[in-house]
């Protein structure tokens, strides 16, 4: 490379200290992340040593300088890449658990080091290599600030129920105007069809069957509208769905079978007839439930109320409404958590449920509204009492200020979810390296133990369904569960989209088709399989990924998941072609060797090429010792 | 600038959604900011909207989008420079206290919109204006969360008072070994000079005089050492200092000044003799307070201890011993502050001076190794008894992990000392612009809020003396106070430093010279005028500064500070010579006017032109209306 002499594209390089480039994996390892302009640098290395590690200088030893002997040096990975930018990756383990650490870097004869105080040229400064006064810092690593979420998260494959739609176990709590269950496809909001908790004890087989192993409940407490957002009693179960003793036998049930369950904490508001707020309805500021909400000014309410509802509709409430309230809508009222009482009433809600009813996690609804403050509360309140309850929240964009071991455990992945649909999606110019390079952007992000219980999902009842999102094409459908349960994190299936639910927007919340007749049972079989093959090979449940090829020409696409043991790598090596041809695919060299088709289960040899059917993939089980 | 066919360097853009990039200045602004490359881009705009601000779609009325009539686009403006970036900054109130956003920026023709998913080039996609989807989010303005500092720390000028040397106002406390007072200018850290409370209290006035506002003393709790920092009793005032009455009406007598008194809370580590760490020594894990501290292994010690007292060195230390320390000094055993009990112990230090004796600020030593999670609680506990008690990390490195409004309220700014020392310091190849650009870095990173609090300091006991870093050159040294006196944060002088005190290292604990013979005194009325001014003038307290002139061939600077109110802009106007010849510098146009020398105290009439002394500065008043 001696020759080239481009300089080092200095600008574009970037590390930040103490932040998700340089976070603790553990309570002796830290991982440390470099950024550089793509295919600029030939090789990082990162240069350490403890920030006392002070020794006499032999010429004048009253003197000290940093132990020259005690420095390391070692080379960083290239782990992932994108369109714009290479990104560097090592985990090192501090002898003291402290660090001072610089990056040294090369480009032909150019010889780089940046630190905390800049970037420094080796050649024209080489004393800056050994001045860990010029070295980015990280103090030590406090196990009370280690990211730590439950161990069982990473493990768990989810299923998300909309409890209003799932099953009818108890049509004796039918509320009036109930339809027969499924008579209409084309579901709207205020449709009642009878789901209960009831419905859901009697098919707990059926997910466990599916091989999940936690349920993820939108809101079950007490609320006006169907999809409980708007919380009347966060102390009940809504009647609709049963009572509280039903849902403390379905806890139990569930547990049997080896399920955690998660529910819902819509904490950002209430609902309209939730009774703090229907003091401040009757009695304005005066009330001594207004300082729970935000209230602007008076009067409080100044549009129609008909039935207990305001007369009002959403879009004409921008600027209109005397107080806030989730987006624009009327109906829900928000909660002023920085108000103590407030605050303690609904921490008190999320330890109730833990307590009481032995939940395994909380769903934060709306979580990026609230303050970090209330939700470092929450952890500690909900942690106090189980010491292993999950901590999710809703948040939709970059969510690292909530992921840095003091508020949440995970975040509900969507910044997964879109790269898989528009690479699936035939409507949009999106190619598999455009897929490679936002996975690899989102890969890069996030610390790895945090991505190990990220919940990735395909759909939610806040999206479309899959099957509409991909043109009901089922062969696409079966790629992106492929993807899903190979890719890392704890992956949620939407009730049904395992069997063809479909639905645009809040379509998506159509009833859970149970005539087998009427299930797409190769798909369910599918979705079964892939969720199998996520419990049997821990290479599977893995970070990171590692691309092997991204054939834009072919839309082909392979990488491998590792799992380091002391008998050897086991390695699942996954190939997929999302092209509507028949491709050949080269397997590299390293790969060519008997493996095991773990889909199909049978052992084959890999040999230079390989043809796979359009819209397929092909998932293998290799042994190296 | 049409023709200009180099395209905009998109690997140098940076902008990070909720940090200090994008934070709440205060309940209903957020300041924004964004990082180009230097001389790159021509404009920025901010486009933004409220991310719930959905209107229906007038054709399709079931369907909505978001408002185009509710976007504001704005321009940003440029608010510093480097060598290698542009740091473009706006202060934007979202009417509902959330806000989606992205930046607008364009070069000639071209124009490219930067979101949270990526850069777009809106020649070729002008849609991506309208989809709020790819913007960056602010989710709300949680008033919890907003940072917010005692208000008066801002005004507060500081003086930090190391107690063993700064007066003897009570030999009968004297310890045996005591030496005249002043009677060793190389001082040693084992010497003992007498130094204690009653000869703060003595001096209150000479203190007052000065136009300090709060003192900081580094530790005074019972300990072994001069330096105190190595704690024996933290409920206890050190004998050699006086006793807890004494301290009393040392912060009563302060109070009456109106002087704020900061104690230095050494939470880190404790001292060998103190009576947990004693247990340990004696019974090893067998003790109750083994917990309290990191130990490693058995034996505890593991090295000859006399006289009460580790017979090993620091630097023999490294790897060798079985319990974790401050650095390697094994006097100082760290605290396990993730241990119920150790904690509850440090917090409740951390209440009792404040609670029983009405101290103002807790300055917190080694801040960076102790966990996030502590410093959280310790807030929580301290801001419950005293709503306005001020705390200080003592951080060397950038510190926003800690200043993000749960933990600290500023840090020790030694990341403003460096360029001073550089800038004034002859052996140095450093010049204005690598000044003003160091402090353009500083000044763009942390947010304006905190910045306005930092604890900028010039020398103090951790550093040498800033006569003996600036080879005792008087006129250096001034020019090193009017920096920090109109720099904006919260300034600190090091007791003596303003009479000419020196001292290399840890020399720099001379005694404080009392006899005005002896005291530098044209030394002393310039920092005391360089403080009055600062208390004059709001500007020289406020952010940001705005630099007018670098002149790199005359090394000469000039910036203004801005106080906007009802009446006009208040606009203080400095300039500075830091060579070492008379220099004529250019006056910009628009300070051409009637200004007022407000150091020499004389109106006058600036021209094109003004002469400058070698190594001098000059301080205008321009009132604008």
């Amino acid at each position: 490379m001696s020759g080239n002499q481009s300089k080092i594209n200095q600008v574009g390089i970037l590390h930040v200290a103490k932040s998700n480039d340089a976070y603790p994996y553990d309570k002796e390892t830290l991982h440390i992340k470099l950024k550089t302009v793509k295919d600029d640098v030939e090789q990082v290395w990162i240069r350490y040593g403890d920030p006392h590690n002070y020794q006499p200088i032999k010429e004048k030893p009253d003197q000290y300088q940093w132990d020259p002997n005690s420095i390391c040096q070692e080379k960083m990975t290239k782990a992932y890449q994108d369109e714009s930018f290479d990104y560097w990756s090592i985990f090192i383990k501090p002898e003291f658990k402290r660090v001072r650490y610089a990056f040294i870097m090369n480009k032909g004869e150019e010889e780089l080091l940046y630190g905390a105080h800049g970037i420094f040229d080796l050649n024209e400064s080489p004393n800056q290599k050994n001045d860990n006064q010029v070295f980015f810092n990280f103090p030590y690593i406090n196990e009370e600030d280690v990211y730590k979420a439950p161990e069982w998260v990473k493990d768990t494959v989810w299923y998300q129920i909309f409890p209003e739609r799932f099953a009818n176990g108890n049509p004796a709590i039918n509320l009036e105007g109930t339809l027969p269950w499924a008579s209409e496809k084309e579901v709207k909001n205020d449709m009642r069809f009878g789901g209960d908790l009831e419905g859901v004890i009697e098919h707990l087989d059926y997910i466990k069957d599916l091989g999940i192993t936690g349920i993820y409940f939108t809101p079950i407490f007490e609320a006006t509208s169907t999809h409980k957002y708007d919380t009347i009693d966060y102390f009940k179960i809504d009647p609709a769905f049963g009572d509280n003793a039903t849902f403390k036998r379905l806890v139990e049930e569930a547990h049997k079978r080896g399920i955690k369950i998660m529910l819902d904490a819509v904490f950002n508001h209430c609902g309209f007839m939730h009774p703090y707020w229907q003091d401040v309805v009757k009695h304005g500021m005066a009330s001594q439930y207004a300082p729970y909400f935000h209230i602007l000014r008076e009067p409080v309410i100044n549009f129609e109320i008909k039935d207990n509802m305001p007369q009002i509709k959403f879009h004409e409430c921008v600027g209109q409404l005397n107080y806030e309230t989730f987006a624009f809508v009327p109906e829900m009222p928000k909660w002023r958590t920085g108000y103590p009482e407030a605050e303690e009433y609904l921490l008190s809600i999320g330890e109730y449920w833990v307590k009481e009813y032995d939940i395994d996690g909380w769903r934060l609804d709306v979580s990026n509204e609230i303050s970090h403050d209330f939700w470092r509360k929450f952890k500690q309140r909900v942690r106090a009492i189980k010491e292993d309850v999950f901590i999710l929240g809703e948040n939709w964009d970059d969510s690292t200020p909530w992921l840095r071991g003091d508020q949440f455990d995970a975040v509900m992945n969507y910044e997964f979810t879109y790269p898989v649909w528009h690479l699936l999606d035939t409507s949009r110019d999106y190619n598999v390296s455009d897929f490679k390079n936002d996975m690899s952007k989102l890969l890069a992000n996030y610390p790895e133990n945090v991505a190990l219980n990220m919940f990735n999902l395909i759909d939610s009842h806040d999206t479309s369904r899959i099957h509409t999102i991909l043109g009901e094409e089922e062969k696409r459908v079966r790629l992106a569960f492929a993807i899903q349960m190979t890719f890392g994190g704890s992956p949620s299936v939407y009730y049904g989209s395992e069997i063809g639910l479909y639905g645009l927007n809040d379509g998506n919340r159509q009833c859970m088709i149970w005539d087998e007749e009427e299930q797409n049972s190769s798909l369910k079989s599918h979705v079964q399989k892939m969720i199998a093959l996520r419990g049997q090979y821990s290479a599977l449940r893995m970070m990171p990924i590692k691309w092997i090829d991204v054939n834009e020409n072919q839309q082909t696409l392979q990488y491998v998941k590792e799992t380091p043991s002391d008998e050897g790598t086991s390695i699942v090596y996954i190939v997929y072609n999302f092209s509507e041809e028949q491709q050949n695919i080269d397997i590299p060299e390293a790969y060519q060797t008997e493996v095991i088709d773990i889909y199909y289960q049978k052992g084959i040899q890999l040999n230079h090429s390989l043809t796979l059917d359009p819209l397929s993939f092909r998932v293998f089980e290799i042994n190296l010792i």
